[in-house]
């Protein structure tokens, strides 16, 4: 059951810096407030206007210790991030006084909220619905503009939209098979049929469209997998080094673990590039050079994109050949390395492994043909994608997950619809369909679900 | 010259959180705003109230591009932080939505604030005084509560008022010595003598007394340096386990320093004891235990407290002798470890190193005598000190070289009068008195300085 208590937590990042905020939502965020607030206008918390912001000292109502000199912002609900009443209070951003401003509002009634509660707040309070839920940590955690302008679209309702445009769709059909079964002296069953098959691969097409974006939405969400193979000296440090002085490495901290856990993005015409294990890269240039084939391997395997580095200074050797056919039926894109120098290698041979392939003529050590590189990738993650701002991406893999269940259950229709059998055992896959979509929005989803998805945000959001 | 341009920073630490704030200041704050602010009242920005909070989302100007959705906080100088027009946007807390709001602001007329610009700003409109300013920073750095109650006392201005209460006598003084030479006539010699002989000497106490507060002041900001010496095995490790368990460490990132320099503070009532050198202590137990005798010499030389332990279930050998010695006139708490086990060590042994010194038993496995340790600590610091509350502290080392320096010129001139000496060398030294005290709250202080204070501010303040 929910209960609408009042919940506080920092909601700004730890670490010394000018600003901290300590936010309360509930019932009785107001009252707590109204215990606590001096303001320099003189005038009870409770006379201040909605969606002021009001100087003045946080004091310590027993025994009137000056906590901290602040702004306070008061938000009444139901338009406010929550749909309940909300307080921000703007403090100095130290450790020391933004965990003691939280410790004061706990003592005077309010509780330290769960991960993700205030969004979850929102979400069941049907402000948003769990579609935009999910897509505010995308914003948060996102690593490039493009990444970010995603998980906008979608905390904006993008996906919701499309979601409960084929929803409906759905909901239509349900009510025309009811009516037939119900009121079968009304209806003409050739038309029940026709109709129905007509709006059932409305319904497919719709769906499919969307899970299309899926990938590139996961890449823009998560970073593209990429891994640099060649054999040693081939240039693969230099390259690295090349891609993150053109790409701007974004350095992010990942929530949840320790500030030591880094991982670093290189951001490509808005894709994130995430070079699989090169830790330390920047500081020992070499370590790339020491990853063996078996390693390479089993990089491989895992990646999104293998960037294939060959020398094109030297001839083919026996190294090169056996990385040639591992990569071979990979996503892959060949660079001709140190192309300045004169080539040694034969076209005919290249072709051989390579036909079809996207390949580049580089000089990793004087960044020639990185931008060619760097289109390459584009094209390949965005190939044929429309613009993402005309329709919402697909980013998150629970979703891509339940639009294929959602995809099986009204092909399934389909096949249902097109044998002639009976209308009540259209309507199960139909309804299955319509739960699958419904989950994306939080609509058919259990509690269970629910709580897994917040766990997974930071507290104080 | 001071230029009112508009200056923008993110106010809050990085990383990812659910807010991040940039902040503007300057006569563009608004207009920049306007361009850039879409606001959901469908109002235009210079339409809203001043000190309300709106929500709304911010938009690229020429590509219609949705940056953002944030709540923007509009306050109109000169009653505001910097007492220009400041604009708060209040965006997501992710390192692209931050980042990617500062670039836009920056875009659109707004320049990259430097260290401390916004509080700058404040003292050089005359809305805080520099000893204000200067608490800005220590409230944000405090590393305990009494600390930063004394930090935020400065910021309202405590220190301020026993300065200028000084600085009013003075200039008094000076009228008077003025008066004098210029109308000798008017005035009798011996009684203009015998006043500024008084008044110089409540001059002097009043300095003295601010003085006085000093070292508590240094200690509650800065920590109280504190090294645990004794011979191997004694028990150190235990000791700082059991201070750690009991004074909830403090870990505090320090500004303008990567993430990986930590400093651990242990709070014991109130008092930062930064014990030193003891990095990763608490991964490998025995690091106190590997410190030999030469290394602790050279901390007990830096030390402002020194925990010295003796192991009394063994007698006294060579080594404990030699580092008694050291000891011995070092400001040092005597500790009696392994109470709990029989006692080798006599009374009269020990008495002859340490008589007057703080003694105490304790069992540092057991956490036995740990209070009456922390008592002796507090007494230390706080002996004989007032209430915080009741008075400023001086907690700052540029203040307190100033005090003592106005301390001496306030020396000079009481000889100077009591020697009867012409009023114009007496006015001489006065007025140095007048300067070094009017350099604590920035009357009298040099452009150099103003701009070294706050080069030590985190971007954003």
């Amino acid at each position: 059951m929910y209960v609408n208590d009042t919940i506080a937590a920092i909601s700004t990042a730890p670490g010394e810096a000018g600003i901290g905020i300590v936010r309360m939502s509930g019932k009785d965020a107001f009252a707590i407030t109204e215990k606590i607030f001096q303001s320099s206008s003189k005038k009870a918390f409770s006379a201040l206007n909605n969606r002021s912001i009001n100087h003045g000292f946080i004091i310590e109502p027993n025994t009137g210790t000056k906590i901290d000199e602040v702004l306070i912002s008061k938000m009444k609900g139901p338009h406010t991030y929550t749909a309940e009443d909300v307080v921000e209070i703007n403090c100095h951003g130290g450790t020391v006084p933004v965990k003691r401003m939280l410790e004061l509002v706990l003592r005077n009634g309010a509780r330290l909220a769960e991960p993700g509660e205030f969004t979850k707040r929102a979400f069941l309070n049907g402000r948003i619905d769990l579609s935009q839920a999910e897509a505010v940590i995308d914003v948060i955690t996102a690593k490039t503009n493009i990444g970010m302008e995603v998980a906008l679209g979608q905390l904006e309702g993008s996906l919701s939209y499309n979601i409960e445009e084929i929803r409906t769709i759905i909901i239509n059909m349900l009510a025309h098979i009811e009516a037939s079964i119900d009121y079968p002296e009304y209806d003409i069953e050739e038309v029940t049929y026709d109709t129905l098959l007509k709006q059932a691969e409305e319904v497919k097409e719709k769906i499919q469209s969307l899970l299309k974006s899926a990938d590139t939405g996961k890449i823009l969400r998560e970073g593209l997998n990429t891994v640099i193979v060649g054999k040693p000296n081939v240039g693969k440090s230099s390259l690295l080094n090349a891609l993150l002085k053109e790409g701007r490495a974004i350095v992010t901290d990942v929530p949840g673990t320790t500030r030591d856990v880094i991982e670093d993005y290189i951001n490509i015409n808005g894709i994130p590039l995430k070079i699989v294990d090169t830790a330390g890269i920047r500081e020992t240039q070499d370590i790339v050079e020491k990853i063996g084939v078996d390693k390479s391997r089993q990089h491989m395997e895992q990646a999104d994109l293998i960037l294939f580095l060959l020398d094109v200074s030297n001839p083919l050797d026996d190294e090169d050949k056996t990385l040639m056919k591992l990569v071979k039926n990979k996503k892959t894109i060949i660079l001709f390395n140190k192309t300045d120098l004169p080539t040694q290698v034969s076209q005919e041979e290249i072709n051989k492994y390579f036909e079809g392939k996207t390949m580049i003529e580089i000089s990793a050590l004087k960044g020639k043909g990185l931008d060619a590189l760097e289109e390459a990738i584009s094209t390949m993650v965005f190939g044929g994608q429309v613009a993402i701002s005309d329709t919402g991406l697909v980013s998150n893999i629970r979703h891509k997950n339940l639009l294929e269940s959602a995809f099986d259950s009204i092909d399934i229709t389909i096949g249902t619809i097109e044998d002639n059998l009976p209308l009540e055992l259209v309507s199960v896959d139909l309804k299955d369909c319509w739960d699958y979509l419904g989950q994306v929005t939080g609509d058919t989803v259990s509690e269970n679900i629910i709580d897994q998805i917040f766990a997974n945000f930071c507290i104080g959001k």
